[in-house]
């Protein structure tokens, strides 16, 4: 299963892939797409085609968008927003499933506890995914939401396997 | 010149296209699209292929968005940037340039005053366009940023005229 995680951003939107075969997970490929130009819909649209081709060119079979805080700022809030539309929307359109996990799920889940620094955050993602480089925080936090939603199918289709075993 | 407003929302975002001819302005269609669906990702895609459909259909050239006003409610601010991120995104991919308005300049162009209420944006849209049925207040919304843009625009046309004269 190919599993893809985006951190999304109006101006840096990282995206991270890994491949999981049973309990086995390894790096695919990782980086950061740009909403480049002035006018909103501009960069929008960059972001969409940026997002469109990297997923058409890895074909991932899921993907994962975290939950982004909101903080105080609603103008950043409804900036972050627009952002987040399209990184949901992409891989809806490529018929891909899209699930969603709280910042601090996604901490819990990849470092252990729920309040981790960005640093511990790229730190246990390195020793998950060991030699691989990454394009920057934002692909870091991308690789960290992947390797969370890989941990929660997993965990799903574990508790799906019990439940048919006792129900046989 | 055929104009497009939007008024986006994740539940309903209304449209409104009109035709405008010099001075003239008639109305072409009005219409809301749903985000129908349970995740988030579904509902985006719903917003995207419903709106669309429409710009394909009614071929504007070009589209206007109200700059939504940022409640105090960060998660309401982020689901609203969701479906705005959809609302500027589609006229762009179809290549249709697409303005930004404040919704006071909406109110203010539309009804003379910036405090308005959606009884009178309602009531000066019918009077600009008469005898039009509409879709929902989400539409006359839409419809009343349509007229914004088309009055800006026309505004922007004489001015880049008075220039050229002056520079003849």
């Amino acid at each position: 299963m190919r599993v893809m995680g985006i951190d999304p951003g109006l101006r840096n939107l990282g995206w991270g892939v890994i491949e999981v075969e049973g309990s086995r997970i390894s790096h695919v490929e990782n980086g950061v797409c740009h909403g480049t130009g002035t006018a909103m819909a501009d960069r929008l649209l960059a972001l969409f085609d940026a997002l469109s081709a990297v997923i058409t060119r890895l074909a991932p079979d899921t993907a994962a968008v975290e939950q982004t805080f909101v903080n105080k700022d609603g103008a950043g809030t409804l900036k972050l927003g627009q952002a987040r539309g399209i990184a949901m929307l992409v891989p809806a359109r490529a018929g891909i499933s899209v699930g969603e996990y709280a910042p601090n799920t996604v901490k819990k889940t990849v470092v252990g506890v729920g309040h981790a620094d960005k640093r511990q955050i790229d730190h246990m993602v390195r020793l998950q995914l060991p030699g691989i480089e990454i394009a920057g925080p934002d692909a870091a936090d991308a690789l960290a939401i992947a390797l969370c939603h890989a941990h929660h199918a997993r965990a799903g289709d574990r508790l799906a396997q019990a439940v048919a075993k006792v129900r046989a």
